[in-house]
């Protein structure tokens, strides 16, 4: 019988892959997905029918998957970090509803947790994941979540943090959540995770502000408690330490 | 040169780790973790020195897998899903302070993904994580994060439910909830996620409030487009489906 898998790969170098995702991948037929990580998983896995589509090429990749399981094939559409963070789980579950197939999803590691090993311990209490990509999302549900995480003393990672025609929307949130938070707030950035150029920086609130993103940055906004130890960035569960 | 590991398991079954953290757990001499997760991986790596310790052990176990490091060993600190979600990195960064010691961290799937894609995609949009548990964190602050998630329509994944000490916190939590979600708002929990006694169920929050969860649940709780398609439970990102 055909299957119809989605499958987030992770942060991008395939050992951050599960054991799960990579031997699934070995199995099935065909793998579609955003051409960037189409390119990640190509050489690893060469004797596979690819079908690559651009950015915003979201529902053709979908609606095209799906007429190849119904084929008969077994099929994965692979998404970056997580399959359900932002990634293609649900649009595949919504566009599949009456066709009779049942997807099947195998998570990854988003970049929230990703960036988050790079810097230290940033996400070490509750935390707040949102993006600041206003293509599906009108602006203020998410000033509206940004003011709701900085009131709650959530520790913040947020995706989708510039674009080439929203260079400001990192410093619009940082505004945002500073109503609540001290401008001393620790924060960081992780860029390019995974990849060779790989790079972390962490700041206050205050200098974020002023930081450049770009599209490969995943960025960090600590609590109350976040603290920088030996140039990491952590926030304490909330152990007593008897040191 | 000796190296200290934190390590994300995944939620439990081996195939769930990354490539990474597997190969890690391969390379290092000296395994330490809580006695149910050391018991997971000594089967798949017999020919390890383990510290386990019990729940609450944290420190000492961060205290002894530092002197192994220290006099010249090579040690995986691990935890169950990612490292820093609630994990050991924090603590043990911070209590490597000051000895010269780097922690190394490798991210896993922690139950918020591992559950999601269980139930379907119910974290699609911005999510908020929130820990019940009081043992290091004041119930006041709990309800005020859950208060201000559900103000800002996140998503969320309530981790720790239910204790023995602790029936009630669930409904508790859903009350705080309901001050702003309808008791329609569609929810979901998984159980006992990546073991052979994995189960899910998809309920509203009326129905959440009275669900007797215990300490292997996962709960998630929508946002008010969360909707239940051919019984999983999804959250649209907001594509327009030209359906």
């Amino acid at each position: 019988m055909s299957r119809l898998f989605v499958i987030g790969i992770g942060p991008g170098a395939p050992e951050e892959m599960t054991l799960r995702a990579a031997e699934t991948l070995r199995e099935v037929q065909v793998i579609a997905g955003y051409q960037g990580y189409i390119d990640l998983v190509r050489p690893l896995y060469p004797d596979k029918e690819y079908i690559a589509t651009p950015m915003r090429g979201e529902e053709e990749r979908c609606a095209r998957i799906i007429s190849e399981v119904l084929k008969g094939k077994t099929a994965a559409m692979i998404c970056s970090g997580d399959a359900g963070v932002y990634g293609m789980a649900g649009l595949l579950c919504e566009m599949a509803e009456g066709t009779g197939l049942e997807p099947e999803i195998i998570p990854g590691v988003t970049a929230a947790l990703s960036g988050a090993a790079l810097l230290g311990a940033p996400l070490g209490h509750d935390f707040a994941v949102i993006s600041l990509s206003d293509l599906l999302t009108p602006w203020e549900k998410i000033e509206k979540r940004l003011e709701c995480a900085a009131a709650g003393d959530f520790c913040m990672a947020l995706y989708n943090p510039s674009s080439r025609k929203r260079a400001d929307y990192l410093r619009r949130a940082c505004d945002v959540v500073l109503r609540c938070a001290s401008p001393e707030t620790v924060c960081g950035i992780a860029r390019n995770i995974a990849r060779p150029e790989e790079s972390v920086q962490v700041m206050t609130l205050r200098e974020l502000r002023e930081y450049q993103a770009d599209m490969f940055t995943t960025v960090f906004i600590g609590n109350s408690q976040t603290r920088i130890i030996d140039g990491k960035m952590v926030t304490p569960r909330g152990y007593g330490l008897k040191k």
